[in-house]
């Protein structure tokens, strides 16, 4: 896949390239993006662009033949979705300055990324996905980027607790129900700022593991991935863990901007989003095999893939060789890297000549498995049905 | 420290530039490197070189400035010791064609990585760290790279484990006492391959935690860590986790190659290797302070550091902000990631006006804590001595 450990961060294939013709691609690269030099936009132009398919300029996937088994996404491969823009590049050149006012507090004020390094830091390995993960697999052609299953990784972020800064600034005032982020993006002139702005609330019994970031993968935070600041919300969707965090407010109400009330909310097909829908918050439990993808050899094979809880601690993985009709527990793989976070899994398996569809299945601690069928909804969101996910391999 | 980053990995600064103002580099970069396009030599020019200290082209270290709290090292800051130069960047053409022939088993043959996969995978975190990380800390001026302590990294490996390969192979043959591994570097004509060749042999109990790895933290292995085989010995020294790895054997004695019989050797000032003395084998528990390393502001601080046990899990950490007089207990942070991994570590401190020495002791399980001074020997191996290792911070 990889033709040189050297070469492969200097010369870069876009999507159209070698990767495409491997069939692994989305199917909806709609929009010819705006590259840097070797193929990706310059704000990720330092990414492994053979890993990835370029969507668009702002939703770029990883290759599912790009998952390893040890556990952590490098940053180099981590999917990108941004709903705006991202800033200019110059305000990473003073990470330290970067303000964000903390409101709902006892004591709000505006503080330094170099303060709320004072304060407190703690590390966590967590899964970023992006709502959106899975929408290609659905079959009413929900509108958005058609992700397969690499608008996911899994990283560790390391930050503040969000609980020690709230602590820091007396408290959080009396009647507050969220935790409302909202984004350091331009807001384009002549828009009303909350059509677009990326602001988005939590419930606050997430504050008991939310971090502010300032290290992914142990680097500063990448401008792409939300550098300086990053809200972290370990087991909620990516669009929750804002980037550029400019605002950090306990609120009574949920956030009026759209990306809120009528955004990321689940509702049947054909219907029009609203606040009494579902939002996109928690996680449900999902896998997906990795390798083999398309073809293997005839005997011993070693059946890859990646599993997680969403919110809730993995318990099992199954893996099936025959379209679910019999299921096999596979084994984990490395360290438990926490509850947030995803494991590899292995399982040995001996595949004769013909066609297999391969498909994994995971079980969170509370015992909620990945439903064969994932119901659809409007815009596509959260897809952990196992029998989409599955693989047709090829046995030679 | 990272401007941007977006052009952390495309504008590189070498050795001589920014990162060397902050004085943290080592004192000892002799050689001017051959530099590839950024300041890095070609086979690692996809690596930071913001974050690293060219010493040679084959010697790279990490800054101790780079070192961050997430526990895994990124490949892009990972340091580099090649003993001789890498092989041709075409081995990685084929990654499942390479072969390592497997001897000193019942049914002894070349296995190719294709096959390897399908024996078994498990994936392990491990502290790899060169012999000599800490040379520059001993007074006697100790011939080699002046490694401070950059030469070490907390990385993933994901592999077959050795053990499912001697057992596909009809077992260990009787009597074998060692497992001895050479590396795929070409050697020079007209030289007698055992004074350079890169053949190491450690005790066959340590079989149980080998993997002969083609991943590195979910990437396949680059050329410069060895790709596209790599021996993996979790708690022993980097020069046993054989590189390119094309003979795999288990032996009744120790390799007579010289990095083996001679090289590697513990022993006092003035004295030269043998095979009497202590092989460079299983590495013994460390620690360092990674944050602050010169100035910081009055008032509350976190000191950030790593600490692992070596072969041996690690209980705790203390801290001293005067000099060793007195030690308080560090928070842990983030998932343990095993018995050979390093954890990242904090202490919430506050600091006056004035010089502090800043230092940290590590003591593992079995009790045993890095003495305050490292006895010297020869080559300036396994330095973990606290107090050379402390630093000394201005508050201003």
């Amino acid at each position: 896949m990889t033709p040189s450990g050297i070469a492969r961060r200097r010369f870069f294939v876009g999507a159209a390239g070698a990767g495409a013709a491997l069939g692994l691609g989305g199917g909806g690269a709609a929009a010819q993006p705006a590259r840097g030099a070797g193929g990706l936009p310059d704000y990720v132009a330092w990414k492994d662009a053979e890993d990835l398919i370029v969507h668009t300029p702002r939703t770029i996937e990883m290759k599912r033949s790009a998952f390893g088994s040890s556990g952590i996404t490098p940053d180099t491969d981590l999917f990108v979705r941004n709903n705006l823009p991202p800033p200019d590049a110059r305000i990473l050149e003073d990470r330290d300055g970067w303000e964000v006012s903390v409101e709902g507090v006892r004591n709000p004020r505006r503080v330094a990324l170099r303060e709320l390094k004072a304060m407190g830091v703690e590390s966590v390995a967590a899964v970023l996905q992006c709502s959106g993960n899975g929408r290609a697999f659905f079959d009413h052609k929900a509108s958005g980027t058609q992700w397969r299953v690499g608008a996911a990784g899994n990283v560790m972020w390391s930050g503040v607790p969000l609980r020690a800064v709230a602590e820091a600034m007396g408290g959080v005032a009396d009647g507050m129900r969220f935790i409302t982020a909202r984004g350091g993006e331009d807001i384009p002139q002549g828009i009303d700022p909350r059509t677009v702005m990326v602001e988005r609330s939590v419930p606050i019994a997430a504050m008991d593991r939310a971090l502010l970031a300032w290290e992914l993968n142990d680097d500063p935070v990448p401008l792409a991935h939300g550098g300086p600041l990053r809200l972290v919300l370990p087991g909620f969707f990516g669009v929750n863990n804002v980037k550029y965090v400019k605002r950090l407010a306990f609120t009574a109400e949920e956030s009026d901007a759209a990306i809120q009330r009528t955004g990321y909310r689940v509702r049947p097909v054909g219907q029009r989003g609203a606040p009494s829908q579902p939002s996109m918050w928690e996680m449900t439990v999902k896998s997906w095999v990795t390798q083999p993808l398309r073809e293997t050899a005839d005997g011993p094979v070693q059946i890859l893939g990646v599993a997680f809880g969403g919110a809730r601690p993995l318990r099992r993985v199954e893996v099936s060789t025959d379209g679910g009709s019999n299921w096999q527990e596979a084994r984990l793989l490395g360290p438990d890297l926490g509850r947030y976070a995803w494991r590899p899994f292995a399982l040995a398996a001996e595949l004769s000549p013909g066609t297999h569809l391969v498909a994994s299945r995971a079980t969170d601690e509370e015992g909620n498995s990945q439903p064969e069928k994932m119901e659809p909804n409007e815009r596509g969101y959260g897809h952990n049905g196992w029998r989409d996910h599955a693989v047709e391999i090829t046995v030679r």
